[in-house]
């Protein structure tokens, strides 16, 4: 396909991780043409400026907010709130608007005001938005012009609880939670805790209870049920690892639950369940998931107490963010669903 | 004190990672005296070839087991069932024998059998041992001769756990508890597991159901209960950070947690309550850990629901080994708490 | 181009490190189509058994290298010195024959010897052989049916040096040149020295003097000169940094540097020159290039003394390894010299 | 000796990583007592607020400089110029100050503004500062109440180059010196470069030429000869591994540098030579000495060229900063050399 006959793109807030993770996978995806990227800060820069990976890669350069033009596809990856704050201007600009931010995932005023803290400032247009979850939302995705991109830890949540959940087995106990969560998932702005002397080797809890994303879990999962999530910074770079643990009934064996993922996610292009009996890559590991767009998904049962852990590894970036966007996007407009994702991850790495 | 009127010290096993850390903290403590240090396999070289550490620092050499000789302390760091199986032998050499194993920790044979899948071989010696958890057990280990050294991730699951079991506070829900383990946890010895180009960076959950030390918990703390474990690899060598999620009755404030913890452990020079409000030093992490005795605890409550994440971290080798041991053999001999294992850890680190 | 169109590709020893990348790049290369796969030790598991990045990408089974058939392109990733005693035998499997290890590398037997510490195998075979370097080669891989692949640390240090070199303004001194290398250098097989607990954040020295590379250096690079090599690990898995020490004539400015590596690299599609007077990445990184077939890199003068600081970083297991095999033989068979080749790294990572 | 015996001690920027670290050892000192720590940022919070190692430890509270009062001892961790900036303030404070900046370590106020680029604030008070290196000074040290504590990178440089050079069998080639660091070495301000995502794995060239710790290199070590310095960052938090390059006459063996160092350091008790020829710990590792005052020094020589590659390796804020500074003190007041100092290192860490 030749270049005029690609989607242009205008990347809005392309200096951050999210914004730059979607420049990356754009640039090399076969139907889309970036035109556009934004930074306040560093407008003028060329993009390798900032994301040296993109180094002879891409001549763009950054130009501020205000000089934003009209494009095809308009991506959203502003600090929180911003988007929908000023979102009648971008929707002047274009047809298709992918935000990667958490602003319109939440359809529900009450809910968003809970976790957020706030009233929404625009409520009366989060039903036009879809929530960017392609396993759970295809067929609502087919032509969206309007994606919510699911957030990173809420998807690992999501991803590993929604088959058991969404068959009915699940008993009524606590589900709780836990991510391991790499240092990207904070963002680009360096802080006190980011500081590399301070983080490095660091695990620590950084959010117990209340996590924001648990408010996606909440509306995306099927039935009502006590969940709790805790969020825990790990060494890593990127990437999280959720673990969660449920009940299933007596006589609900190990099969079965291979069983209900397949039936859920067997046709999925990017969910693998890793559940291996030898050899030393037996539950998902993100280390093995950089740069790819995969979630892998594990489980071990507790044949004693009907306890089953689930597990689940993605990098926050891709499946997390901006992979999950694209595969949204590959399904709205019809093409491919895995084109420009098709990276298969490091061995080792 | 002069070295003649020290404690001699033999180790047997002195070439593991728990055998080296308990001869590094005795080499440095002023009333211990080590004469001997066996390793089958390095039998002849100094000790610094084996624990670059002690270059310098000590002019021992390893010598087979078969060459042991009488000593006041016996401390045996052998892998597991070793240790049961020649009692017998080590309890003919020396006055105080110090198990580094599980060996001994198990009081009730049946626990013992499920967890470790056979009967133990020494099942009538099982109650001349201590439980080495000076928390727990101080009273016990005054003049104790034989030391059961507590598992490191039982250490973290029962410290963090025991104050609110103690006091009868916690609700009957399912408890569930996630450890985060560094590579030390697995051993000296190499497999492809290990290697460090598929261990780097790695986050895996290696043992999701049925990890041993859940007997310990099951022995040590009070009340009955349904607990869960899960053990998760990290990129870290040392350290282990425990979460695990509790329930707490209405009205049941975050004061009365840091009331119940007060209560228990005020008194402990190796407890330290972590729970601050700003700064970036919030909860526990095993990063500041490194090479001492700490426990730190912290925790942080739902108030919507009762849940409190509880929280601890540990060094796996010392406050979960060999320190744990040191301790527990001051308390036995009647010497200062404290005494050899005064290292503050480092910052950064 | 359809599956039948491409190329069949066998990789003899795929189970390694340089296999196994070999395999990644050639499962997304559109000319080739991987038919067989052989290991030793893993025959008869499905490749993801061993690279779990290839879960769901690849169905390919191990096999033994006795069953090995015919294919059109034979890449052999075998321990140093398996290659050459059967060549023949897998001469009369394919017509075009990749060798990954340091077999074919260098033409004189006697250089060979000084560095190999034997005679080689198969002396009259190794003018038969192009050393795949597509920098240096280019014009002899295009049709090459024999590709003798550069070794990851040597072509870190040809590629640093090679302008001035060939330029002629390196003047007589010793050039001292440090190649940082991660783990995954040293191969796929665990030792005592890869065992996690001692190989994390290890910075050692191990390869102060005789480095068999410097046999290619020497090799490869015009003219006469006393050149040292010194190897150092670090916690990295993937990558090499290598900083060379050069000095240039009175009058030579920073500028003619830039001009010289202009002059020899411009139209290079792999090599860039990085080097920024401002913001955080100023000089090569290898963390930017795993996964990447990128070599960049950047100087720095100092002008009291005309001393050149070069760096080069490459991924050593794509530009240092598979990757400058396939751009080889993208050139070898005619194809866009970039296919296939064409992941930008990430950022962060 | 009890506390009213012991010195006291006000130290001065006690909130970055040097003067934290020289908090962490004096509080451990038997000869020490420190009364102050100021901090202008953190004025009123415990020091474990932000040295989260001291809690339990110590509970000082940094106060505002303003508030300095008398002491024994007054320890400057002070950005560099401010302390010779107003030097005579702190005179008039304490007996003995020690500074941990490199305001007073060049004697020559030429040498000083070549490196530091400005004239030195108070010229004529550097003769009455000894150098605090104590293997090349301590006979100065004696008595001394004006101690410049050596910087991090220097003192890896002089302690590997010094035997060599002052039994005079270096010949006249250039010295290429390459110093590999962790991020600590930056101090404890966050930064765009230290911001977790960005430097965690990186190995990237910091300093390629003009380091400022060559002035004291230049200053302190025998001889005229051409030495240069390149510095590396690398993902580690703590630690300098040098390597230098040096060419020795026809006929001197390995065992003649053996020689040399035991020669010049046979006595020294926080040196160590590790050159083994068997086993994985063959050469110095900064991973074994955080937290330690030792300096591991290691050679290697190439027979056939002469060349000797030297390395050390340090902690940078103990024997490259906080250690050799009570190093120094313990020289200065007569008390036994090792004080204070005796912590041996973690294995595995």
């Amino acid at each position: 396909m030749s270049t005029t006959d690609r989607l242009s793109v205008a990347i809005v807030g392309a200096s951050g991780y999210a914004g730059g993770e979607f420049l990356r996978l754009a640039l090399a995806h076969p139907h889309l043409n970036v035109t556009q990227v934004t930074s306040e800060r560093n407008a003028g820069s060329p993009v390798h400026f900032v994301h040296p990976n993109l180094r002879g890669v891409s001549n763009l350069k950054f130009r501020k907010m205000a000089e934003l033009e009209a494009a095809d596809v308009i991506v959203l990856a502003l600090p929180h709130g911003s988007a929908a704050k000023r979102i009648e201007q971008f929707e002047a600009l274009g047809r298709t608007i992918i935000d990667l931010s958490a602003d319109f995932r939440i359809k529900d005023p009450e809910l968003y005001r809970k976790y957020y803290g706030e009233d929404h400032p625009a409520p009366e247009r989060l039903q036009a938005w879809v929530y960017g979850n392609p396993e759970l939302h295809r067929e609502q995705l087919k032509g969206a012009t309007r994606i919510a991109c699911a957030g990173c830890f809420a998807t690992s949540v999501i991803l590993a609880l929604y088959p058991l959940l969404e068959l009915g087995v699940i008993s009524g106990k606590d589900i709780v939670a836990t991510g391991l969560v790499g240092s990207s998932a904070a963002g680009a702005s360096a802080t006190e805790a980011s500081h590399h002397p301070e983080r490095e080797g660091s695990l620590r809890v950084y959010k117990p209870v209340g996590h924001r994303h648990l408010a996606e879990a909440i509306q995306e999962l099927p039935g009502r049920f006590p969940l709790h999530l805790t969020a825990i910074s790990t060494p890593r770079v990127r990437g999280i690892l959720t673990t969660a643990h449920v009940w299933v009934p007596d006589g609900y064996s190990e099969r079965d639950v291979w069983g209900a993922y397949r039936e859920v996610y067997g046709q999925e292009p990017f969910i693998r369940i890793v559940k291996v009996n030898k050899g030393i890559h037996r539950y998902p590991d993100p280390k093995l998931l950089d740069g790819t767009n995969y979630c892998d998904i594990g489980f071990e049962m507790d044949q004693e107490t009907g306890r089953v852990v689930l597990m689940s590894a993605i990098d926050n970036l891709v499946k997390g963010t901006a992979g999950h966007a694209i595969q949204s996007l590959n399904i709205a407009q019809g093409w491919r669903e895995t084109t420009g994702l098709e990276f298969a991850g490091l061995h080792p790495a």
